[in-house]
């Protein structure tokens, strides 16, 4: 069992730099894609939670959108964060993505509401999919239940795969529960599942994955690639290990404002510390003590911009 | 202890009637909300978890708004609802009610991110203040932790209060826990507190809160007025024992379905049914449910309209 055609490998869920007043710098931001895939990522995620997309107006991330269609980029490499609680702008992102020629979008469901089941999340999908209405159309859908409150049960995903099955081709698992993800491998061979974390990198390669997409990929670039290189080796469960052990560590701070924390210090830009309420950037103490513990550990640091 | 002037009393956080594509019906909305006036409601909060906010695209909330303020209505009588995910969209609401007179808004934190503490919450609440920068605004912090996953503590209202006196001038508790109800009122003497379920509304004034504000008063309207003109009377705590037992058979189903599914049958509406995905009209055998169990309670059904 392998992942059909499409994106796989390892994925940056790329941060989004924000300008002095936290509007998103769309300069600063295609600098960041362009050096991610330099150093190695197979692709990036765009607009997702790492990328503070629920914290920008709905202009605003059009606005993004339109700077990566803009940028020269590969497009086929970007994944696009669409997933709104309000089915119209949901529609009008996965538009705009569809525009620029993404890979494909990685779609939240309608997030406010708790307790709806599979039927109220059923009909938010339907719902979008018979709205955009394009053939082009390739959704990962976006499972993050410790900000959603929502579960995406694997009945939920063969559902929406027998209703579209062109359409509804992967999922994002952010629910840190490798059984949750193997069991999405094991029921829906072809489905291109990526996990959440490059600490299921290899495993979920094993099941039939299509990889990882990460927010700690902005930082374990390399380690990652190298990983993904090496996946059939001997070496591929130590390099594994450290990876987790890597993961692990950065994972303990506030993740967003942590991985933020480290590219300021790599890159020499404390404008990468920026964050947009309701984020914060680190606390002092938080990132002596994040870059302490970093300090212990060897990892391939990704180049400098 | 008494709330100190402003909106107070019993308040529908109102439904809103959709059209059969499912978008908001502005022209029934209205007359919904003259009517809910008419029996006895002292004020309406408009675009709450009940009026299906969250599934609104900007455009649409902001084009409610502006029919709620030409419609004619007291706009000192009306909180809207403007508590985005992302801090732009939340402002541009906020100057929307703003505009129209509106006696206050009801602001839910930004609720996609969790874990992010009084501080990052705190630092939400002051960004959209100070980018609003209106000496009439009037926040209703809206505390809704099974929708938000957030905890709006008593320390971080107090640390809102003192940093922002004249604005942050009151609560919606829909947490259904009393005893925070009771110690946000005891905390903050003058604080305009309203509970948000019926259940709470004679504790709640008499702690000094200002009131309710609830789904299920579309329905209990004219029981929960009753209750409120009679509240320093010997037969209060009955009203209030009957008025809590119709709430709790309502509360047993999905509470936006349910509530529209009883003005449907009241006002011989079907369109009353509809709902956006992710929520839905309550199945066959729900509603069926809840009417036998509405009809075995003696409550003051409001007249049709």
């Amino acid at each position: 069992m392998t992942a059909s055609s499409g994106p796989g490998g390892v994925f940056a869920a790329a941060l989004t730099p924000l300008k002095k007043d936290l509007s998103p710098d769309p300069g600063a931001m295609i600098d960041h894609f362009s050096w991610l895939l330099a150093q190695g990522c197979d692709g990036i995620a765009v607009l997702g939670t790492t990328g503070e997309a629920n914290s920008f107006s709905l202009d605003e991330r059009l606005a993004i959108i339109a700077a990566v269609g803009a940028s020269g980029l590969d497009p086929a490499r970007l994944l696009i964060g669409t997933g709104c609680c309000a089915i119209p702008d949901t529609v009008r992102l996965t538009r705009a993505a569809l525009e620029i020629g993404a890979g494909g979008v990685l779609m939240l469901p309608p997030f406010y509401y708790k307790g709806v089941g599979d039927d109220g999340l059923f009909a938010a999908f339907a719902s979008v999919i018979e709205q955009v209405a394009d053939a082009r159309l390739e959704i990962y859908v976006y499972h993050f239940p410790r900000m959603t409150g929502l579960d995406i049960s694997v009945a939920l995903l063969e559902r929406l795969v027998a209703a579209y099955p062109e359409t509804v081709v992967g999922l994002k698992d952010s629910s840190g529960d490798w059984s949750n993800t193997e069991a999405v491998c094991r029921a829906l061979p072809g489905f291109r599942t990526f996990a959440g974390s490059e600490t299921f990198l290899l495993p979920t390669l094993r099941a039939g994955g299509a990889g990882s997409i990460s927010a700690t990929a902005n930082i374990t670039v390399r380690d990652c690639a190298a990983l993904m290189r090496a996946r059939e080796s001997a070496e591929a469960e130590a390099m594994q290990a450290a990876l987790s052990r890597l993961r692990a560590t950065i994972e303990a701070y506030p993740l967003v404002g942590a991985c933020k924390h480290v590219l300021a210090g790599r890159h020499g830009r404390p404008e990468w510390e920026r964050l947009r309420p309701p984020l914060l950037p680190l606390g002092a103490a938080q990132a002596a003590a994040l870059d302490a513990a970093l300090s212990g550990l060897s990892f391939e640091l990704a180049e400098a911009a």
